[in-house]
């Protein structure tokens, strides 16, 4: 079926509107899904992308758009990764060799990119509020339009959701809610809303009480009843019919009118259903069950690795044991890799260990400790709120618990970070994987944590620059437990991973770990003393690379510091250096200026004020991220973008050190 | 029943443990509860508190300690305000008369305070996540102890309530969830889930089919039926009983074993409830319904005033008209009143604004704005996330939203702000009440909003310096409406309120409006211009008040400038002020350090640097909070203490300005 040419694609060719796909009659929607299946794969097998759940809304995205009208109507896309289908049928088909690309279409959905876009997405759960919004507001204005969001199971894990759906069964307003229910999240949907949505697909139960009760009455007929037993075995069947003829009792009892499930790869089906929901001004929950990987062998065999995929083989022979094409090579340890497998061997002597992620497993890596480790294994669905409450939980009763969280996810948690880790001061540990720039764009750019962690209290603020630091992190956190501590890494191969793995085979994976001074930071360059490099993390590395070229181009040596933490600050050291009253400090991070790293340095040299008002101190200069939202690309390039790559840095630098 | 002179207390002065409690039969445990009634009226109307809520919780209380045995069990008392009886019961009884002072008892459960108190308290919705996090150590352990969570039917609308109940469905641990249901949050609770609970106490529908199937079966007596339709009339029985003989189906669905509903004033049935399912290890929900302020006549009537009160008149003759002893006085009007009719006036002549609250409605005073324009006003219970994104879907479909919130719980909502709000860019006004320094204490400080909102790209972060200037704000941000705007402003009496009551008079609620140019500060006080403080919000006045001790002290006089917003800066007046080589800026504000106001103003100073390298810059030190967690106590008291204050603020910059 998936060939390297180009698939036939004549009704495909034919839809560049919405309006045209209107014409297609349900016949031939079903060959257009076809069509854009094939076109998909081909497309991500150059670009790379969401493959399994783009695949698995094919024909709900086509059905959604024979019915409604959009841009007028609002089609709020949960998470927005599961838009590509959309995105070809809006106007954008031409451009998917740019997928994910910088300056290319947007992964997720996005309202700059095209008028069909109602709302930004990129995070979990926010598609019910946004529709509950819009239709107060169209309400409001006493407008006409439809307003649709469409949402995983796994999405209806996340607390926000809940909210929505809670505060529309108070407010009734119309608003289409379409469950797509392919039984998972990114990792395994779980929670009891997942298993009672499984239930529903299993029993009916009222067509069970239904068969019985017309089997009664069938004998009954024989049986010359007086009629007001008649009539209450009418009644008894009217409310039981009016109660329980649904499988989503659930919503219903919360106000949300429940239809469904229905087979969301059949066109028709899905186009019969919307239709009968479409114009009803009470909320409607449509359940539609779907497959992830609809389609692609491979993709439905194992959707998770297939959630989101690198640019693969694409062979007329692909099979199911098809691999992505970088499974060939040995493959580079990312950041997320040495943070598993530093959990993993220091869980081995650490038996109160335990991990939690909220839906994130295999992004993280975390997928490896849950098979070494089950039963000290958490994935609690996609509710970051709870993970961060839950793991202060078990830390007050004397577990290890370490998060393992995306730096843009624990946003979701901030709350609970400070309310429940930080006030009681428990020894939770974070793993703040993709710290910093990411391919995904701006909704998924880690780059507020640690402006927010350094203003919580009792927190350490920690990020390494390589994969042994990174290791040893891990172990000197575990071991030292005292207060909640935050690692964060970025989202890229890892540092010395190559060092790391000769240091693990010759001493063992426990002899290998060694204690890392937390709040020291390292001057790994002296330089000239006088022009100071204050790097942070990530910056660590890049900024060791300019260093030849701002010898060599501008003749300056500066000073290359490793700050371990950006909280607390080494403060010794600091004072040395802030004491250099001519010396020139530069601080870097990959993360908003605002009360970032730099910012930090800054605070703790205005506070030396106060203790000697009459000394002179060194200047202090950040380099940090622009204040803006960071676009899609590739990390390297995003980091030339905003002046933390090795090139823009010498540039900056080299005259600034040098100005006078 | 209440009488000025201290009740008797035989029983109570009995208990002076948990232990002698559980001595008591349930017959003197109801004498116990009236005695702790009285107590509890006799000790608020002293020190003021949360009196209706604990009224509500008195038997729940002694119940929970007569079947539990803390410290060993776990209570979480989910946001921890109705834990007075369980402080009574647990050796705290001889400090009510310090009640939320400063050093005295805490409004909140404190394990600092008892090792009865198991985790800290004071957000809504996180007692079930500790619980599942609490019962997954105690089972890593093997341990024997039981674990209860405390949630009322407000706190249960919270995202992370239900992201909680959902996972401890799926992992089926023992937890027992205590269900305190008022039928109310702080303000009127609202959602499904609360319509759904209500539906719960007015029809048990098994109830009715099950009589009515008692009917059909005595008059099918006579109708000599053969035995196959016996048998499946009975299946239906059953079946019906096994899947509908619950009230709470909802959260049978969800995983989680319902009982009830109980009377939460029936000593006996609680207790008897309790021993029910203390030893089951899977979860288990009892819904247990309670009044609010039950047993004192004012608060039971209404217990939305009576949720949390000043000291109050206590007289024999107190009736249901009785008011708090505040109320007789002509009412200073409060920074939330001033917001509140600033909203109401803008309101008439902009059609489109719509108020927010996640059940803050009393607290903010929004209730007022409620009466005016009810149908421009939502609450959305306890749900501070979807509140934020509701209220950016309204904003992309053309209405004003405005979400007033305290600034403790916009950090739930932290996401929800940059994901939804920044990244569109959308108008969204937020008015935030409590900014700064409370007397609730650590839990609820509201000290880390400029931090993290000025971290923010697309925002503007603004602070009045008194009620004119915050009705100002109002007013410009919604004409403007350009992007999201935060205007912070603290918990106390508003400066120069009277000044605006008389301007409101002399012109009227509109022209009495004018614009406010946002980005621009003011110089208060020119001062010699080398000693140069920069005062954000509530800290402008403080400063002015400190100008004359300074002056009168130390001989200093400094600039004053009034800084509107902490996002932008008003670049202009501050490189000016920057360029003064010679110059010591001085920042205040009341947040804490990291990433405040201050941190912004050096940011900015830095990056200068590198526009002219060789420029000195005058030298810039930050005044703001200890980087640690605050405890209660009255505001003034407060800021005292940190350093805030008319005379610390002397004492610490006399000397600063005149050292050199």
């Amino acid at each position: 079926m998936y060939t390297l040419a180009k698939p036939t694609t004549t009704f495909l060719d034919a839809v560049l509107t919405p309006g045209e796909l209107k014409k297609l009659s349900c016949d031939e929607l079903a060959h257009l899904a076809a069509e854009i299946r094939q076109e998909i794969v081909h497309a991500l097998a150059k670009t790379g992308g969401h493959l399994a759940s783009n695949l698995g809304v094919v024909e709900i995205t086509i059905a959604l758009h024979k019915v409604f009208e959009t841009p007028r109507d609002h089609i709020l896309w949960d998470v927005g990764h599961q838009a590509y289908v959309h995105k070809m049928l809006t106007g954008r088909r031409h451009r998917f060799d740019t997928l994910r690309q910088f300056k290319g279409l947007n992964g997720f959905v996005s309202p700059s990119e095209s008028e069909h876009d109602a709302f930004v997405a990129g995070h979990s759960s926010t598609s019910i509020s946004l529709a509950v919004g819009m239709a107060l507001a169209r309400d409001h204005f006493g407008e006409d339009r439809k307003v649709v969001a469409v949402i995983g199971d796994g999405g209806l894990t996340g607390g926000m959701a809940l909210e929505a759906i809670n505060h529309l069964g108070h407010i009734q307003k119309g608003v289409v809610i379409i469950l797509n229910d392919n039984e998972m999240s990114i990792s395994e949907n779980l929670g009891g809303i997942s298993q009672y949505m499984k239930r529903i697909k299993e029993t009916f139960f009222y067509k069970d009480i239904k068969q019985k009760i017309d089997f009664i009455e069938e004998h009954l007929d024989e049986a010359r009843l007086n009629p007001a037993v008649w009539q209450l075995i009418e009644m008894v069947k009217k409310e039981a019919k009016d109660r329980f003829d649904t499988p989503g009792i659930v919503f219903e009892k919360l106000g949300i009118n429940y239809s469904g499930p229905i087979d969301g790869h059949d066109v028709k089906a899905v186009v019969q259903a919307l239709e009968a929901v479409k114009d009803k001004t009470t909320p409607q929950l449509l359940h539609i069950i779907t497959q992830k990987g609809k389609g692609y062998g491979p993709a439905e065999a194992d959707s998770i690795k297939y959630h989101g995929v690198p640019a693969f083989a694409l062979e007329p022979a692909l099979t199911e044991k098809s691999e992505p094409v970088t499974a060939g090579k040995p493959k580079a340890k990312t950041y997320s890799d040495v943070f598993t497998e530093a959990l993993i061997d220091v869980a081995a002597f650490e038996p109160d260990l335990v991990a939690i992620t909220p839906a994130t497993a295999e992004g993280s890596g975390l997928v490896k400790f849950s098979k070494v480790y089950p039963e000290r294994f958490f994935d609690v669905a996609i509710c970051e709120q709870h993970a961060v409450t839950m793991a202060a939980g078990m830390a007050k009763c004397g577990l290890k618990p370490v998060v393992s969280i995306y730096s843009t996810f624990l946003q979701r948690a901030m709350d609970q970070v400070i309310h429940d880790v930080a006030i009681m001061n428990l020894p939770v540990l974070f793993g703040i994987d993709r710290g910093g720039l990411v391919e995904d764009g701006e909704t998924h750019q880690g780059v507020y944590d640690i402006s927010y962690l350094r203003a919580i209290p009792n927190f350490t603020v920690l990020a390494p620059r390589d994969a042994v630091e990174l290791r040893n992190m891990v172990f000197t956190a575990v071991k030292e437990g005292a207060g909640p501590v935050a690692i964060r890494f970025p989202r890229d191969k890892a540092v010395s991973a190559s060092e790391l793995e000769q240091l693990k085979e010759r001493l063992g994976p426990v002899k290998s770990f060694s204690p890392v001074p937390c709040c020291k930071w390292e001057v790994l360059e002296p330089g000239d003393g006088k022009n100071i490099i204050l790097a942070y993390g990530s910056m660590v590395e890049i900024a060791r690379r300019a260093l030849p070229a701002m010898a060599g181009e501008y003749g300056v040596s500066p000073m290359l510091v490793y700050a371990r933490s950006a909280k607390p600050m080494d403060e010794n050291l600091l004072k040395d250096l802030l004491g250099r009253s001519q010396a020139r400090i530069v601080t870097l991070e990959e993360g908003v200026m605002a009360g970032g790293f730099g910012a930090g340095v800054m605070e703790f040299a205005s506070q030396l004020r106060f203790q000697d008002p009459c000394r002179r101190l060194a200047d202090v200069s950040v380099i940090a991220l622009p204040d803006q939202f960071i676009e899609h690309g590739a990390r390297p390039i995003l980091l030339d973008m905003v002046g933390l790559s090795e090139a823009a840095l010498t540039r900056k630098l080299g005259p600034f050190f040098t100005a006078c």
